[in-house]
């Protein structure tokens, strides 16, 4: 720590007060703690009553045994191939690869400008690749898509936080890192309900004086893992219009992201378990389809390469789509993708990949469906499995995972726990989850970091352990929630 | 652009302001005509008098044709082989590849848990990553560096700007999208008046009420090339410790960043022309060799593979080491660096590389060493040609290239040209620039964008097309500037 003649550099008191408020429970103390047992574990075995932790805070799924994409991976081998004293011209290596992962990589160094991998881009990305993305993008929504509207970005995460700049931070008012001038509260698909909800907030932030610009749709819900019907998209588009607010549309979660069918579960019976393929309709679409264009909405829809069935979270690349702003907004927008160069450019490709999948004919295709259809089954399964544990259990209600990768049961905690959480100075829910950890090494996040309907506690679950992994996950969670109910219940 | 029953959502008036007025000349007005010419000279061959666009406003070698490092791409490739399908382990594979690059990407696919490359990393970056960093400075500075210092980051200019929200802004002051509240002055190598300067505006910022936090270094400077003396880093180490400001010190554009020795150039007679090793001494161990210790200086040290001799810009990756900060602080940069997750693995992966790249005795080591010092004794005679050049023109005077890949030209404007550039509404050298660009295709930056001493001219110029491109760059540029100046001389 820095001491001098004159008082320290940065202390906690004169740092911005909006970092000290930011919360971020997704990596926050549990996480900690839960790196922590991990040493101890590692250290000295069976220090702990499990073996091992499991990681179910965060949409991280190849951290968790699930394979890459072949099809993916391939391209990218042969394009670093092409790259590398002509490695791929090799018979050898044609060996390796299926032909039109080959193909691909050869169209892509086409696509880079001197095929040069290592040189920044394009501020707001490849042109060629933003070309094949607005194409994928066209044939999903069956709308044109402009490829001068699209930044791509080192996954979702800069690119929202790109967007403090433009549109939150307007006003200075509206951070999302404060988290205070607005408060938000997580809804579910109840049309009427949330509706009357999101104009309240809108009122009473008028009454504080605080302007809002901006409004943040998270589609699949995160952390409630539900898909909004298309009749409440058109509503929040309407809303956006009428109350002239920015539409951010977070649909990164979309199971089939970057394309436009999505895999629903669906219940048949208590025993039978199916699952449906449907359309999730993403903001664009609606926005588009109500005959709204440019002039009447501005919309920035975000994707990553992180979720969806491949869930490629260490490539960080992803994209935004900007529309509807006029040409001098347009400029600040570009000046500040400047600022920071580009995105990486391994991400950049992956992303142009995923929405250009490959297709009936190809040789990769019928592969590349069975490891997508493979992974998103098991997702599935996994997701009822767990759903029904949770529901099972003791005061625990759990909704439906209709998209995304995340369970968040709601769970009513006795009051004698409510009263030990406050004398352990922490939130009901996060009491709780440490005490799950610290019994079963089991990760999850609590539903206060996410905010939720004050008196109500959840924690947010993801479904993306291994299939061999869910029944022991069941079993730990089942007998510590038995014995926490047996300790605390009134 | 938006329009509805309210005001449009976002217009010019209402952003952000310290966004509109940000500058970013390095991609700014010049680069967009740039990019636009370019687009009319595919269009229609011959529609300038020129027949290419040549890019001297970035370091962005491997756009201008140089060549990555064999090993580093040979380690990310064998990498790529491991993770799919185990096809690093067929013999028609392993012949590809050096022994040590095969043996590299099986220790860094070791260090990453599970083997996962498509994972989220820790925040900070994959642990046995930065081991590897870790080991790597201290083998560089002498002084031994802790790897829970370390934060792997997306190129360098992402964790750059990171720093806004933790110093220049804890205030809400010196805000470097502003570059309002404390202008600065581009300090060129002569101790006495950089100092005084230094102090100068540390005393007028205080008595406008400004709290200053920090103090940037850039070293080599940008755009200036030079390299500060070690006497001059002891005076900025000891003010930054007096007057109680963090000390962010960006040595990125060492031309052999990550290691402890750079090529300077050293001129012998006006013929001759010779480099040297010589020691470019980081801020970092300037101040442990002061015997400066966390408690007496906050110190960020930022690192980028895009720079140096390697020059790997796509893969946008670096690292900052944090020291000297209270445990609080830490804990507050550690949640931000969270909120973005992780930085890309690949990325990741080159930061350790280039931080422990071939040792003697590997199979590497002699082609690595032949690829780098090509690479550095050609930008050695590119830098030499090109300064003599500029200084052989009538009104231009051009510091010497001590380290970087820039120039950075004084051109001593006529009276005519400057009341010109008043009539097209831009700054002399904007102007001066922007007929360079028209006339010849070259793009280079005006100097008004990184801020001069003011009455004087300049631009920032790269010395990174390659040898064979030289010739020609000299010959337009000596008749552009003639013509220029024969319409313009007073």
């Amino acid at each position: 720590m820095a001491s001098s003649n004159s008082s320290p550099a940065v202390t906690i008191d004169t740092i911005n007060p909006k970092v000290k408020t930011c919360e971020y429970a997704v990596r926050g103390e549990i996480v900690i703690l839960a790196q922590k047992l991990q040493e101890e574990l590692q250290a000295k075995p069976g220090s702990h009553p499990f073996d091992e932790i499991i990681y179910c805070n965060i949409g991280n799924p190849q951290s968790l045994g699930q394979q890459p994409i072949t099809f993916f991976r391939e391209v990218g081998l042969s394009l670093r191939c092409a790259t590398i004293q002509a490695i791929l011209d090799r018979s050898e290596t044609q060996a390796l690869f299926s032909t039109d992962s080959i193909e691909r990589a050869w169209q892509i160094l086409d696509q880079i400008p001197g095929g040069a991998t290592g040189a920044y881009s394009h501020s707001q990305g490849i042109k060629g690749l933003r070309d094949t993305i607005a194409a994928g993008i066209e044939a999903r929504d069956g709308f044109p898509a402009d490829p001068n509207d699209i930044f791509l970005t080192d996954g979702a995460s800069p690119a929202v936080h790109s967007n403090d700049d433009f549109t939150y931070k307007i006003r200075e008012r509206w951070n999302p890192l404060s988290h205070s001038s607005v408060p938000f509260i997580l809804c579910f698909n109840c049309s009427p309900w949330w509706h009357s909800c999101l104009r309240k907030q809108l009122e009473d932030a008028k009454a504080k004086g605080v302007t809002v610009r901006a409004l943040v749709v998270i589609n699949p819900g995160n952390p409630t893992g539900q898909v909004l019907a298309e009749e409440n998209q058109r509503d929040i588009v309407n809303f956006c219009k009428q109350e002239g607010l920015v539409l951010l549309a977070d649909e990164v979660a979309n199971r089939e992201a970057f394309s436009n069918v999505q895999w629903v579960l669906y219940r048949c019976t208590r025993k039978m378990f199916m699952f449906q393929r449907r359309n999730l309709t993403l903001s664009r679409k609606v926005s588009r389809s109500m005959g709204y264009g440019e002039e009447d909405i501005s919309l920035v829809s975000f994707q990553s390469v992180s979720k969806g069935y491949h869930g490629e979270c260490g490539k960080r690349g992803g994209y935004m789509e900007v529309t509807g702003f006029t040409s001098d907004i347009r400029e600040q927008i570009y000046k500040m993708a400047s600022v920071n160069l580009c995105s990486n450019i391994s991400g950049q490709i992956l992303a142009s990949l995923v929405m250009s999948p490959p297709k009936v004919g190809d040789e990769s295709y019928e592969s590349y469906c069975a490891e997508r259809d493979g992974i998103l089954s098991s997702l599935a399964r996994r997701a009822k499995t767990l759903e029904d544990a949770l529901n099972s259990l003791e005061g625990i209600t759990c909704n439906k995972a209709e998209g995304a990768m995340y369970l968040f049961p709601r769970v009513r905690l006795p009051e004698k726990a409510i009263k030990a959480a406050e004398a352990a100075k922490c939130a009901p829910d996060a009491f709780y989850c440490r005490r799950l950890l610290n019994a079963t090494g089991i990760v999850v996040v609590p539903g206060s970091g996410f905010g939720q309907v004050p008196g109500t506690w959840h924690f947010r679950c993801t479904i993306l352990p291994q299939e061999d992994k869910i029944p022991a996950i069941v079993s730990r969670l089942t007998d510590f929630h038995k014995r926490f109910m047996d300790e605390y219940r009134d």
